[in-house]
């Protein structure tokens, strides 16, 4: 017995590891990242103490519930980069982010977020925008995305994306996906299209934010 | 001095009522219609009897808060329909919806709400579904608006227009002018419109379940 007794702790310790990263998932998605510590510790069922000690600040417990949607993120975004087809690039990267934010409303609000110091998920979004816009400029010069297309409208797409809910994940990227698509046409260039009203300021406030 | 005392008591009432609406309408924007009436009560700065006395019922309480917003939303989908170019008139409801659900969140949340019994909004919504039902399929019939656009399609704007959040209302609306214009030539018919990804239910949903 006291042979297993340490294995059954680190199990424990697992359980709980995770049971906060969930409870933190999904508090950050319902409310955003300024839900207090003890309420997580609260929802997770575990007392303040060993949440402190799992994550000793609010930092290291964003970027630890995010890591798979920052690893993912930066596949989509290596492999559109790579794309031959600019255009066919910058369409993956609207419809695959749209998808990965609708799975996970939480993520949304901490890649959209000026909360300061999670320096994983700003450094995704940096990441993200600078590929996009590099991206964008060849899919311009292709022309078929549409020459007024700002990266501030890629932040307004991932805005409008957060604000789709359904009772489902499942119903949730369905929407998102009809929803990504209607923008996808919408940045097309085309003969006749006629002129947008301006650009919202949006990408560039996040970034000088952070 | 007696004189004017029940005048002084009427102007207290007045200004309870209109301090009542402002909070109520702060607290349903930020966090929906199920914000508690005690919780509006204390940011209006009245006791709970008060409250109840002016507004019995939370469903009386939403009503006036919104009644504004139901009625310019009415002059709008009157004006829209009786544009005699139907696309016109469908851009025009795209366009102003938007602007009136971007300068009221809390509005947004009651119009796509489910919550029982707010019948002024409920009627509105419909009112508003149906008329734009009948002014896109004659906008479909001039060959502007996409066949395969649905009254989804609408509710989905509106919810992705309450995803964006700005700073202030002045760029608050103009975000969601952007996003007003990139939708309509997202639904404008074309010679070479790819077909879109299935439309998700949530008009029919929202319908049923009022």
């Amino acid at each position: 017995m006291t042979d297993r007794l340490p294995h059954t702790l680190r199990s424990d310790a697992l359980d709980n590891r995770e049971r906060i990263l969930d409870a933190a998932r999904a508090l950050f998605s319902a409310d955003g990242l300024d839900v207090p510590m003890r309420e997580i510790a609260r929802r997770a069922g575990v007392g303040p103490a060993t949440l402190y000690r799992r994550f000793p600040t609010k930092q290291t417990l964003v970027t630890e519930a995010f890591a798979d949607q920052v690893h993912a993120c930066r596949v989509i975004v290596d492999e559109a980069c790579a794309d031959p087809d600019p255009w066919r690039g910058f369409c993956l990267v609207v419809e695959k982010v749209c998808e990965l934010h609708a799975r996970d409303r939480g993520f949304t609000e901490a890649f959209l977020s000026t909360f300061p110091g999670v320096a994983d998920v700003a450094a995704n979004r940096e990441y993200t925008v600078r590929a996009v816009a590099e991206l964008a400029q060849r899919a311009k010069e292709t022309g078929r995305l549409r020459p007024d297309f700002v990266l501030d409208d890629l932040i307004l797409v991932l805005m409008a994306n957060r604000g789709i809910h359904t009772a489902s994940t499942t119903a949730q990227v369905a929407a998102s996906r009809r929803f990504a698509g209607l923008v996808i046409q919408a940045f097309e260039a085309g003969p006749q299209r006629a002129p947008l009203p301006p650009a919202a300021r949006l990408a560039s406030t996040a970034a000088t934010r952070t």
